[in-house]
């Protein structure tokens, strides 16, 4: 019996390209082992595309890739585009038209991969789940007097119960599967409006899963407590920008946030879910075969958990764990000589073998 | 010749009051030797004062203190009292009120203070320009639809050309005095009304200070490379919020947030300027002398900078760090068994002798 999946590729920018294959390659060896297929349609969508056409994708673009199954993108962004250009033009659109309120960043400690944090940290392993599609990023806001000296520019923040319950229901949901702890990100004593009722409705959802123990925390508190003491953390929620923070965050003191994953959810399964690693499009090593494919490859294990085949997904993490344990093959970024095809080719060896 | 100062004491709540009386008694200390002698006047404005009377501080609080040369705090904040009734009727109006638009965080790694990080980081030493009464902290906002499942909350962040023009010119004037290099902490891929119009107004004040190199990071991005590489920054600014966030941050990786020190500047001197440790008031040590004093005594150095007396501020910092550089007395939160008056009395030592 197979299973049948099409995905629908968006390389994107610089190394997005590059760490794409590697990705697809590994799914197909594991898909073998597990009767998955995976059909790819790939989407130039680009700073490339936007330079020639105007535009990041094509109008109907979300309509294109909407029944796909899943969406694995490279990286967005390129020198010469303003960054809210490429990405208001091709990430956030798909993150919200396709309700993908979930952004699930997992923090480990990888055997192989040295932390810049002194004391042992291989306990470290927790998840942030952050808030994908409202809060501190919002249309709403803009700018008043340009170019005079009284010039100004707002922005409004939004956060809404259902969008706040939700991901907080994501949150403990998930804990409850972990070590059914949660910390929340709030600075409510500074963000008198929209934090306070973040908190109250932590609070609430405190109150619907008596069995997870939860608290909160000041996010300037809560990134030095991620620094001082990471292995203490199971779940962490937090807003969108907060969220954002705290990943990339933990992912340098878990070493490198050039290997760190990014899972784009939509839970309720109606859209497809986007998955992409944390890098950027690296312009300054783009096209000379030396990115890390790490990022992608594991975002393609969040994948392969979401559709539904943890084992599958496991092996991958399994394969490129051992790797990095067993070797010293190693990306440029993580200190070594490797290419990325040096390095994925051990992957699949350990995914075949 | 005696220059003559009167500084208004807030103690505030928890061991604010514990970490204050080692300040003045060093600054008493370090005044005898430079002709300044100083006034102090208390004041019990706190969440106990809150309790008692239903503010944190009387109506014509600010009038009191007004014409006082500098504002001595010690912590805010206590169990039982919403963060944002006690900040906001206290610390942050007089931030506000008296236009201390500058929050200076001095991050310095000092020897026998060890710091999480691996690497040795004895060269990190850079300061954090924080915007201080405007941006993402702001009174605009609210709730609709109050407990019902529509309900929303909103918040403006506001950001006036005037109000970043003067901290971006104070941090890269900073940066003219030290060494040359400003670091930027923006996020308009994401926050993109004010955050472009905070981009371009540093765009040209790096154009106004042809002389200082600067860039810009998401912040993200910064927070991962303040802790992979703290030691190549020298000013970083940043908003309200980022600037709260990377000072925390960049305080554990110098070792301790237990600490560090802020200074709240009116630049023109047309009100008092306020100097207050990051630590909070510590209700689990509160009352025991064991509150570490560090954090009000280099805020007490910071404030004898301020006042025109960098001599006297230096030797304040010389004498602590030497304390720390040459003996293990610490108190609790650096590992240490000291009480409060212990390590106070050393530092008194060495200023004397
Ligand atoms: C207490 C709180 C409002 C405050 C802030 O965020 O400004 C604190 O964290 C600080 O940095 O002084
Ligand atoms: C590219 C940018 C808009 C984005 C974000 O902040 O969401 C990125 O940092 C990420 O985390 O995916």
């Amino acid at each position: 019996m197979t299973t049948r999946y099409r995905i629908a590729l968006i390389p994107g920018d610089g190394i997005g390209a590059e760490v794409l294959p590697p990705a697809c390659a590994v799914l197909d060896a594991v898909g073998k082992r597990h009767g998955l297929t995976f059909t790819y349609d790939s989407f130039d969508w680009s700073c490339e595309r936007y330079a020639a056409e105007g535009a990041m994708m094509p109008a109907d673009g979300l309509d294109r890739i909407r029944h796909h199954d899943a969406v694995l993108l490279g990286a967005v962004g390129w020198p010469g585009v303003p960054d809210h250009v490429s990405l208001w033009g091709l990430l956030i659109p798909i993150r919200r038209q396709f309700r993908q309120y979930v952004n699930l960043r997992p923090i480990k400690v990888l055997e192989g991969v040295p932390s810049p944090l002194a004391k042992a940290t291989s306990d470290v392993d927790f998840v942030v789940v952050r808030e994908n599609v409202e809060g501190e990023y919002s249309e709403i806001g803009g700018r008043l007097g340009r170019g005079f000296p009284d010039e100004m520019a707002i922005q409004q923040s939004v956060f809404t119960r259902p969008g706040v319950e939700r991901i907080l229901d994501y949150a403990f949901t998930t804990a409850q599967r972990r070590s059914g702890d949660v910390v929340s990100a709030t600075k409510s004593n500074g963000i008198i409006h929209t934090m306070p009722f973040w908190d109250e409705l932590v609070k609430e959802a405190g109150d619907r899963f008596p069995d997870v123990t939860w608290r909160q925390e000041h996010i300037d508190a809560l990134v030095a407590k991620v620094v001082l003491d990471p292995s203490r953390f199971d779940v962490i929620v937090g807003s969108n920008l907060f969220g954002d923070i705290l990943s990339d965050l933990a992912a340098a003191v878990a070493g490198s946030i050039g290997i760190a994953p990014a899972a784009n959810l939509n839970p309720e399964r109606d859209h497809p879910s986007m998955f992409e690693p944390v890098h950027g499009s690296a312009p300054d090593i783009a096209g000379q075969g030396v990115a890390n494919p790490l990022g992608a490859i594991w975002s393609a294990s969040m994948m392969l958990d979401h559709l539904g085949h943890p084992e599958a997904g496991a092996e991958v993490l399994d394969s490129f764990a051992s790797v990095l344990a067993t070797t010293d093959v190693r990306t440029r970024d993580l200190g070594g000589t490797a290419g990325t095809k040096d390095f994925t080719n051990l992957v699949l060896e350990g995914i075949a073998g």
